[in-house]
């Protein structure tokens, strides 16, 4: 175990933070770790029909590129993971699920931050939205289920939530169709 | 597209730092990111036999608890991916493997790292070292690949490499057994 003599440095934005601390190793001696505190997350994989999802095409800064994923963000202060995952769902593609269902918890990057993400499966969606959140999101588009699994195979897909959501529904056959 | 306006503070470590970046957001206004700029990792599921995988139990500070990985870390300046895995196979667990393979390369944390983690099988494992890396490693385990999937279907696996990398195995039906 590692212990933390104190923190040396913060970086803060409005969601989440980074910090720098001082920290005794288990060997003894003194070192530093980065750790980014970050509230919990929802995922969502949004099924339109038994065969078809709805994926997002985001710009991602902190990745440099853009990418193909499954609506997701953070939990907000005295949210429920599932609240969130409906809300994510409603801002980024403007639909709205019947039932969702929790698939998996799991931490993405445990060597420098403390978040977990929950992935939900939605079913039954509505369309109540007119229009996407611009701000985040380049373009909404609904894809079979199977064309995702053959682009995770040619090794498309680069999202780790994404991949593990497609992956977890597999492995435990909780798939719609 | 996000564009960066200037980086405003930064903390580091040994091996990678944290970012906190003005940037211009696509609606115009101007906020603020928290990116990690890291290395990019190796992780490696180690098949000891046809059955039975080693796993590392570890303290993780960032994470504040210990997880049951497969070995891993990150890549040295101008090293290899797979020559990575090796060494971090050897440092963690004493084995060196015959062949390795690349099983996916992916991105654990797109919201705020630019980390890529390529995940490799090895087989026909050699024990050469005497020890494990004590000031990382708090035991070594060998674990049946299927008590391992037994533990993802009971939700007791968190960390998202090992979770990823087990799955993928499963899915493209890569494993040696």
């Amino acid at each position: 175990m590692e212990k933390k003599i104190h923190t040396i440095a913060t970086l803060e934005t409005n969601s989440f933070s980074a910090h720098l601390d001082e920290v005794i190793l288990r060997d003894g001696n003194v070192g530093k770790r980065i750790r980014i505190r970050h509230p919990e997350a929802a995922a969502i994989i949004p099924f339109l029909s038994e065969t078809d999802i709805l994926m997002v095409r985001q710009f991602r800064y902190a990745f440099g590129r853009e990418t193909l994923e499954i609506p997701a963000g953070k939990i907000g202060r005295g949210e429920r993971p599932d609240a969130c995952a409906r809300r994510e769902l409603m801002e980024e593609t403007g639909h709205s699920p019947g039932a969702i269902e929790l698939l998996y918890s799991y931490a993405p990057a445990i060597g420098y931050s403390d978040e977990i993400i929950h992935i939900f499966i939605a079913r039954e969606l509505t369309r109540l939205g007119t229009g996407i959140d611009e701000r985040e999101i380049t373009s909404l588009e609904t894809i079979p289920i199977r064309d995702v699994k053959e682009m995770i195979k040619k090794g498309l897909i680069q999202d780790g939530k994404t991949l593990l959501a497609v992956l977890m529904m597999d492995f435990l056959g909780t798939e719609p169709a």
